[in-house]
């Protein structure tokens, strides 16, 4: 391996759709190994002034018809815009925490924005969180119990604090050591990075 | 020529720094023509809740870094940070508005950009721009009058009500039909959709 990416990424997040289809397969061919960090974004965003899309803003109408764009090239075929905000990405962040510890996380993360970007419906509830536990074959009431745990709960908080800490205030994130690069059109510029050190 | 781009900007941006410096001749070397396109971004952007980089966030440590990096990239060598935001950016889109329409344009944005970020300053002032001007061989009274009249003003106007029309939010924006890029990095983007039109 010639070095190691941390992708933090929050499941509330538009544009780390784009980053999770693509993101194992591409460091995998560049022989770069990368760690999932899932985060509490919303609490960074809180702090420093809230949400980056705005119902009906411009920017909010850019990044709709860029993700459209750009999940083309990737042979991507979603159904946007999807319902957003995501009132359930901080259990989803747990989940997909818990399911990294264990070996489906990527499969997890994969079937959440499936089921977000690439079906119809009316928004993430729990029932959908419970639906896509069920794809990656997992016992939903267990997973769910451990997810709104108090362990869980601090975990995904000492995430956050180490995030914050980095100096990340939007997602997708490639960290190489200490230097960021922000943005799913960033992750070649992670990599030359991780390659050139 | 392949098609044509339209470069909208403002000389209150950090980020076109870098496009002014790599544009003409990255779409030169595409045989995509560029039209350069000035405008009251402080407009919109007021209109849409203030300015991107807020004083002392995580967001505008970021920039300054980023554009150190990508400036390194293409050889430039500013010294970082520079003085943010940049009072006189409604009087320089003026002059540089002027500067395109008779030919000098480009030389005294080049000319702007590298007093604002490859010198030490206190801060584009009004000097500061006569200065750019005189760089480029104007007679700065005379185009500081044209700047201040009614009719450059309306000029302007016009041209930021075209680029909210556009559905423009922030800059660099590359325009090619009705399609947008946002953004330094999306130049690319940009060329490869003029040529596949």
């Amino acid at each position: 391996m010639k070095g190691q990416i941390d992708f933090w990424f929050s499941l509330g997040s538009t544009y780390t759709y784009l980053s999770v289809m693509r993101c194992s397969e591409i460091c995998s061919r560049n022989d770069v190994s990368t760690r999932w960090r899932p985060f509490q974004l919303k609490t960074i965003l809180d702090e420093l002034g809230g949400l980056p899309f705005k119902e009906g803003s411009p920017k909010t109408a850019y990044m709709w018809h860029d993700l459209a764009r750009k999940s083309s090239k990737l042979g991507l075929k979603p159904i946007l815009p999807a319902p957003y905000p995501n009132p359930q990405a901080h259990l989803a962040n747990r989940m997909a925490r818990i399911g990294l510890d264990f070996g489906w996380g990527e499969d997890f993360i994969q079937a959440y924005y499936r089921k977000w970007f690439e079906t119809k419906h009316g928004g993430m509830e729990e029932p959908d969180l419970i639906g896509c536990l069920e794809v990656v074959g997992q016992d939903a009431n267990s997973i769910m119990e451990m997810a709104k745990s108090p362990e869980t709960v601090a975990r995904l908080d000492a995430e956050t604090d180490e995030a914050r800490a980095l100096g990340i205030f939007g997602v997708p994130t490639f960290v190489v050591g200490k230097e960021l690069f922000w943005g799913n059109d960033r992750l070649e510029d992670a990599i030359d990075y991780c390659k050139m050190r």
